[in-house]
């Protein structure tokens, strides 16, 4: 199940900040250990009615995973919070006892930046987990969790996606003081460091020529189908578009017929169950499914279902930076994209 | 601008039942006037928390809409609720102090039942927006809004989305006793009735033949980009997936080349203006760009930027129903899908 790529010198930035990772998920939990061991004491002590996320492209795909483990974890209500509220139509906003949860690799999109303001200045606690810790972002936040993933250079974000998925479980974990995520989060760094080793070269050789397709998820791997179908626009020119396998049957699935590409993330629960279930039913209609774990295609390590989708992550970016070569693209350097985008 | 297709008759039942909106809407405003009143003083009086929408389909495109007319109107912050926390890992949910807006055509997908009956259980307000006001949903609900589209019989729901996103307006304009929205929703059903018939070809001629396309909006607009890009899908079979005109900047745009197919829709505020703008970068590269509003090339009434969109989408709908059938399409029996989805 596994390759020797993983020892050959990486050949793209993509490739070599995939593999920080397990180093860099190591470093932010030893780091931030203290901060959120206050930080869940408080939360405890002063439980917020309504936590507000506020994050753009990946790290708002970490902002969907650490909304259904602090929903499902804490019972409190999550908000993905709407920039253009505050940046467009100058609302105000009623943030007395809301938490909110920047994340942010840069800490310096405007937009980001007013929202987190205009909440703050209503009363809200500021947490922030942001890799550059000398940023605007970082300066405002009650509690500071920087990501230590190190300077990012290429434009598609691997680590820092991956630091941030990790730090929400570990904030998750620290609030509800649920055991079984902590020590699933202390073995974090070896499932990544064996999960970007495994084999996905299933699915390159059957996206090699595709233009568009599903990714599905659901529940924690939700987030981890978002941030998966966002990479394959960006470094592949795919048109991948996300769904949770609920919303999928409710009209989407009409397009889903011969040779349609599915890729699946299934960790080992029910909602990875019903991923699996209706990955099953678009292969009866001879849709191509490739399924990460519960049994798919694709080799998965077998964990905690809440930190399986982070490391099906560090298995799908090697992958996905295989294909857009294969595709005879720069993974590196997409069209059009820059690194930080200043969204007014 | 106008055409005379409105006095033909309809050749679908997709057609017909756009054709019902503008009389569904007055009779709804009509019918739910003291309702909304009630419900308008006793959230003044007591405002809650966190707001928690509870949809599936195109109701949960609605709840997008009223996710942006609320945070706007009144500062709280609205969550979408996420069903699998309840349905599949029966977690508690914290809602002292919440209030719950459902909204479905049926009342009777069982896992929005078992999350509002999760909400209900632990001290929220439940107000319902359901057409079936014999539907156990309607039911349980504190205060229940009728949609009053009367039956509908299309696998693609039409009027009863144009029902919800009208009385999420009047929800919106009842809370915050805004009297601008107020006198919007008054014209509406004239305005539907002059959209329906507003000359929509140059969209149906420039995606005759295409598979896959972008949907934008912002604001405001969000919620109907999000319902016109499940209706391509189901109706068309085009990919067409919804982005706000901010997160396409961030990363999506990369696949957004010459031929590319973008359909925006831009009401006449700061929003729509993005979205246009957005638009005009895009065309710049040599995409193919259908906005409505703005200057776009798609008509479409100036009035109230929050009730604009409501009028697009009566546009759109007739506009889906011809390209479907242009392409050979039955749009009232897309393949593999049933009008109630029963999602566990």
């Amino acid at each position: 199940m596994t390759t020797g790529i993983a020892t050959l010198p990486p050949r793209t930035l993509m490739a070599a900040e995939t593999r920080e990772s397990p180093e860099v998920v190591a470093r932010l939990l030893a780091a931030n250990r203290a901060a959120l061991a206050a930080l869940g004491a408080r939360l405890r002590a002063r439980p917020p009615h309504v936590v507000v996320t506020c994050a753009r492209g990946s790290s708002d795909h970490a902002a969907t995973y650490g909304k259904y483990l602090i929903e499902t974890l804490t019972g409190v209500p999550v908000a993905s919070a709407a920039p253009s509220v505050t940046s467009l139509y100058a609302a105000p906003v009623s943030a007395a006892n809301a938490l909110v949860i920047a994340v942010s690799q840069s800490g310096r999109s405007p937009d980001l930046l007013a929202t987190v303001e205009a909440y703050r200045a209503g009363g809200a606690y500021v947490v922030a987990l942001v890799n550059d810790a000398g940023s605007p972002l970082a300066a405002i936040a009650d509690t500071l969790l920087p990501l230590h993933a190190g300077p990012e250079r290429a434009v598609a974000a691997t680590k820092s996606c991956i630091a941030a998925l990790a730090a929400l479980a570990a904030l998750a974990a620290a609030w509800s003081e649920d055991t079984a995520l902590a020590a699933a989060l202390d073995t974090l760094p070896v499932a990544l460091e064996r999960s970007i080793a495994l084999d996905w070269s299933a699915a390159t050789a059957a996206l090699a020529g595709v233009t568009r397709m599903f990714v599905l998820g659901r529940g924690f791997g939700l987030g981890v189908a978002q941030e998966a179908a966002l990479k394959l626009k960006e470094t592949c020119a795919i048109q991948a578009e996300p769904f949770s396998s609920a919303e999928v049957r409710h009209g989407p699935m009409r397009i889903v017929g011969p040779g349609f590409p599915v890729l699946g993330f299934a960790p080992s629960d029910q909602a990875g169950a019903d991923v699996a279930k209706v990955a099953a039913t678009f292969a009866g209609r001879g849709a191509v499914t490739l399924v990460a774990g519960s049994g798919g295609v694709l080799p998965a390590l077998v964990g905690h279902p809440a930190t399986e989708p982070i490391a099906m992550l560090a298995s799908f970016y090697p992958m996905a930076e295989a294909l857009s070569r294969m595709r005879g693209m720069d993974p590196d350097s997409p069209p059009h994209l820059a690194k930080v985008t200043q969204t007014l």
